[in-house]
This record gives C-alpha cells, sequence and structure tokens, in this order.
C-alpha cells in the first residue's frame, strides 16, 4: 500500500513537471536542476555563475533547503531573483513547490532558472521537478565511490560538475575510478572538473551553459 | 492526507523502535545510530573503531544502503558480523528494516551495535531505529554551516564527529561558528574532532565508546 502510495505521489509530480516544462517552454526559458550532498559547492557553483554570466543572461534562482535562508542570502549580493522554498524536513523539491515558486519570477524576463535542489544525493534525483536538465554536483572530498553507491542521480544527469579539485592533492581520490564508473552508467554524460575555490574550470562551466542546447536558442534569441 | 499517512508511518515507525530498545536491553546491547552525509567518513570512522576496538567488544554493524555492499566489503576484513540493508531508493533506514538486520546477528554474542545509515543529513534523522544515541558524522569539507541548515540530526545527536580535520588548513572552515551554532541548539551535545586519515581524535572518539554510558555498564558486564 505504501508502494501504490508513493507511486501515485510520482505520477501526480510528473504530470505537474511536465506541465511547468511545457510553461517555460512558451517562455523560451531554460530550467536546470543541481543536486549534490550538503556542501558539495551547489552555492558556490551558483555564486560564480552569476558574477560571471549576469551581464549575459537573465538568470533566477530557485533555493530549496529544508530550513533557513542562508544560501538565498549569499546570493542576494548578486542581484538575480531569487525564491526560497523552504521544505520543512522534507528531503527533496517537488514540483508543485517549484510551481509556487515559478509564479513568483516575471517569466517575460527570464531565460535561464536555476534551481537549487536540497542537499542530498537519494531523493531529489527521483522527482522531476520540471526541469530540461539535472546536474549533478560532487565534491571531490566525497570520494570516488559515490557514483555506483548512489546511481539513480549519477544516471540521470545531463552534466556532472566534479567540484573542489583544489583538494585532490590532499585526498585518495582515484579520478580513472570515477570516470570508469560515470561512464558504464551514463556514457554521454558531460563532466566538468571546476574548483569554486580557486576558480579553475568555472569558465569552462560558463562556456558549457552558453553553449549547450537549448541554451544557445536562448542566447540566439536575446542577442 | 499525505501528511496524516506520514505521522501513521512514523508512528509505527516508533513502535518498532521502542521494541527494539526493548530487545537490545534485555541482550544489554547498546545501539548507535551513525548519520552524516555521503562522503562525511561514517565507513571510515567504523574501520578506525573495528581496528581499535574489536578485542575487547563483541561489535557487529548493520550497513544501511540505497544499493551495493561497498561498505560492507570494506568493513569485512575486520571480522565484524555485518548486516546489509539495501533501502532501493529509500534515503533512510526504518526499524522495520533493522529489525530484519538484527534477526541476522546472535544477540547473545554482541555488547554494541553501530547502525550506519543511508548517507543523506535530512531524513534518516526522523526515522527512530531503535538506537540509543544517534552519532552526527559530518566532515569539515561540508562547510561550517550545516549545523543550522540541517537543525533536526545535529539537534537529536549526543555526539557530533567532526570528521576530516586534517583538510581543516585548505579550507575556510569557522570552527567558531560551527560550535557556537552547534551548542545554541544542543548545548548538552560532545563534539570530538577526528581525522580518519591521520588518526588523529580517534583515540579519543574509542575512549567514549569505552566510558559512556550505556556502554560503560556493558563493559563492566563483559570483563
Amino acid at each position: 500500500m505504501e508502494i501504490l502510495i508513493k507511486q501515485d505521489l510520482l505520477i501526480a509530480n510528473e504530470e505537474k513537471a511536465n506541465d511547468l516544462r511545457a510553461r517555460l517552454k512558451q517562455h523560451n526559458i531554460c530550467m536546470l536542476n543541481l543536486i549534490g550532498s550538503p556542501g558539495a559547492g551547489k552555492t558556490s557553483l551558483l555564486e560564480k555563475t552569476f558574477s560571471i554570466l549576469r551581464q549575459r543572461y537573465r538568470m533566477a534562482v530557485i533555493e530549496g533547503d529544508v530550513e533557513t535562508d542562508e544560501d538565498a542570502k549569499r546570493l542576494a549580493p548578486y542581484q538575480v531573483p531569487i525564491a526560497m522554498v523552504n521544505t520543512h524536513g522534507a528531503c527533496h523539491l517537488e514540483s508543485v513547490s517549484v510551481e509556487k515558486a515559478l509564479n513568483a519570477f516575471d517569466l517575460k524576463k527570464l531565460d535561464l532558472i536555476f534551481v537549487e535542489n536540497i542537499g542530498n544525493l537519494v531523493c531529489p534525483a527521483e522527482f522531476d521537478v520540471g526541469e530540461n536538465f539535472k546536474i549533478a554536483v560532487l565534491s571531490v572530498c566525497e570520494g570516488d565511490d559515490k557514483v555506483i553507491k548512489y546511481p539513480l542521480l549519477f544516471r540521470e544527469a545531463s552534466i556532472v560538475v566534479l567540484n573542489k579539485i583544489d583538494l585532490l592533492p590532499y585526498l585518495n581520490f582515484n579520478r580513472a575510478r570515477f570516470y570508469a564508473d560515470l561512464k558504464k552508467i551514463n556514457p554521454k554524460v558531460k563532466i566538468l572538473e571546476v574548483s569554486c575555490t580557486t576558480g579553475e574550470g568555472v569558465d569552462a562551466w560558463c562556456q558549457m551553459l552558453l553553449s549547450s542546447h537549448p541554451i544557445n536558442v536562448i542566447v540566439t534569441s536575446v542577442q
């Protein structure tokens, strides 16, 4: 019975997510769902992205957090519209809460929306929130075994950002193992190595945002 | 309606957890529930603990994982009884799965059982699995803001293990902020700084396991 209820919830969530995707498409907006563990560096990646791209893209962010507005406060200086979603205990965002957040934006004035999901490698990957792509953010500090231990996210992600590479000299992170595991379960995935501390790889990430379909369509449309 | 179903599940989970606690008490067994993000170092802490204490304690571990037996394989060399629980997508352990795992052990031959919960800072804190204490494991790489962002776990934990302190020189981790946040929401919590890489703090952790009530009662009983 519990499983049936969960399936009902997932189906209702998916239907709403499809509606949101259609609505965003009408506005030529791309939405990216950032998923990663607590402390993987999702907010840091957004800080870097906003500081580099805010003159070129009309961006916004939906900030998911269990409690507090800590991440929203960090992003406030970049003057990008922010909609907060506090889940009050829930470990993932669902399309119904993302819909409410979207209603806070003027969609006519946006090209790209980031969803910063709850810090969690498990459930957020299961719940479509209407995004075009899922982006997995993994810190090298978490270890090279996370792809096979949390396979759903890494199978679903279009892009994996491997963050905190400035710390690699101090860790036993086996890059070859990480790449091999990832390519096995998701052969088409793009992998970007980044350090939000030193800035290494951040330009490549921004370049990819500029060149990736369907974002390149958006760029063309705002030029 | 969804909330009512969740309350029913939590009540049923709690009742089962109380039964398990009573059953473990009859055997004079202490059970510790280790909760932390993916890559916080829960398995590494168990590796260190088993290598130091296995001559003094009769220990066992319930290994919770979404998929795979990676962590169980890492712990196998320590020749401590291991019961695997794969949740197949679920982001936390519940008392019903811990009960099945306990049935795999000969409880007459154990003093201390660790539960390594699913790597997740959110839901595992909500589900009592029959433990005597919750132990939060946080890696310094995750950042000093995690206490206020994921308050339930840090409020519920009896002990917080701050792991990977060997990496502090390379991070902007504000120890004073971390301690202040933690003491504010959980004044009685014990904090142990540890590096499972260098071994720093591991003896203090083992010493605490030896001296903490109700474990000290157990030690007396096996002498």
